[in-house]
């Protein structure tokens, strides 16, 4: 398979919830133009984004609504469950155990940590907040394929190193900052400014055309 | 100026931070190279992003740090300031308010609005939590260019319909469901699946790799 990009799995994800939705409603074959129907993309990069499946897609039938979604499925790993810790356990940690979406993709989050003796041994979410001193040995018992890292930004690399040193391979950060992890180690960092910015990117886009056309 | 995708932008955002981080070294110039250091960017992506701005990087000088990172600035309407409503004052919402790093990029939440009257008249992170029914007048009397919603997922159109009606033209949902909106108005759904399922898709495509390998 061919090298896919950052920005196609992202569309893949958005493909794979409206076939989830189609196929909920018992459609059987999909138009590239309805998969489009998520912000921001059309039908002819749907088509160009599929065309890495093969060409199972036919011109005026459209998609085989299972075939693809069993597809994308596959390319995205969700077929199968990801045991995900949570280190940090403050405010986006427990926003994040409340949000019961991750575990219908395949992701579970099993275990939390931190260091605030104040929040260890507190109930979250149906777990129990473990102190983060433990966590290797936590690890080595339960096995974690993922952590995320929630902590403040001075703890964030700290908790990365204890991360890999257990063997996770995967590290979702939402700490603002860049972290180091060595290769063979996915690191995503989400910044919640950048989702701001392509707001104020669109909204000064908007004024600034406004303003020609005036 | 050409059509800015929305890759594009969130590359733009990245490079922004890279700036700042080089600005504050006190760096005159920059390489593609060094602006392509976050995750998953080529310098000749940079090259190639940076063309939009003309031609001012110089083949083995680089670019100048101050004016692409003006430049970037008003691209992303970075040079004013955002007034933003929260609408939701459960563990998103308080997240989001804790973090210090939006106002430094110019977006200030100014007020939030619950429904819970558990929630209202409470203090939360320097704000008053207002009842939602207050919206309209407090948007009237204050100004509101952008809404961020955290609502439960059964409340987020309300909520959107609520900004809309008041003049807010962008959005920031972090609600699971697609919101609708009038032309007009910028939407940007934040799903942390997604994030996830770009790390489900890189450590299975290791996996599938280190099998081909074996």
């Amino acid at each position: 398979m061919t090298r896919i990009s950052e920005p196609t799995v992202r569309r893949l994800s958005q493909y794979y919830r409206v076939l989830l939705e189609v196929s909920a409603e018992g459609a059987r074959m999909i138009s590239s133009h309805r998969l489009a129907e998520r912000e921001g993309i059309t039908s002819a990069q749907v088509r160009k984004d599929l065309s890495m499946f093969g060409s199972f897609g036919r011109r005026g039938l459209g998609y085989p609504v299972e075939h693809l979604r069993q597809a994308i499925r596959e390319i995205l790993g969700l077929d199968r469950r990801w045991r995900v810790a949570l280190i940090g356990a403050g405010n986006i940690g427990a926003a994040l155990l409340a949000y019961q979406g991750f575990a219908r993709q395949g992701f579970h989050i099993v275990a939390a940590f931190d260091r605030d003796p104040a929040r260890i041994g507190q109930p979250l979410a149906g777990l129990t907040v473990r102190d983060v001193s433990e966590f290797a040995s936590v690890a080595a018992a339960e096995g974690f394929d993922m952590a995320v890292i929630a902590t403040p930004v001075q703890a964030a690399q700290e908790a990365a190193d204890l991360a890999v040193a257990a063997g996770v391979r995967g590290i979702l950060n939402f700490a603002p900052r860049k972290l180091a992890v060595p290769e063979g180690v996915a690191l995503r960092t989400v910044d919640m400014s950048v989702e701001f910015e392509t707001l104020s990117f669109e909204l000064t886009r908007v004024r600034t055309r406004r303003r020609k056309r005036a």
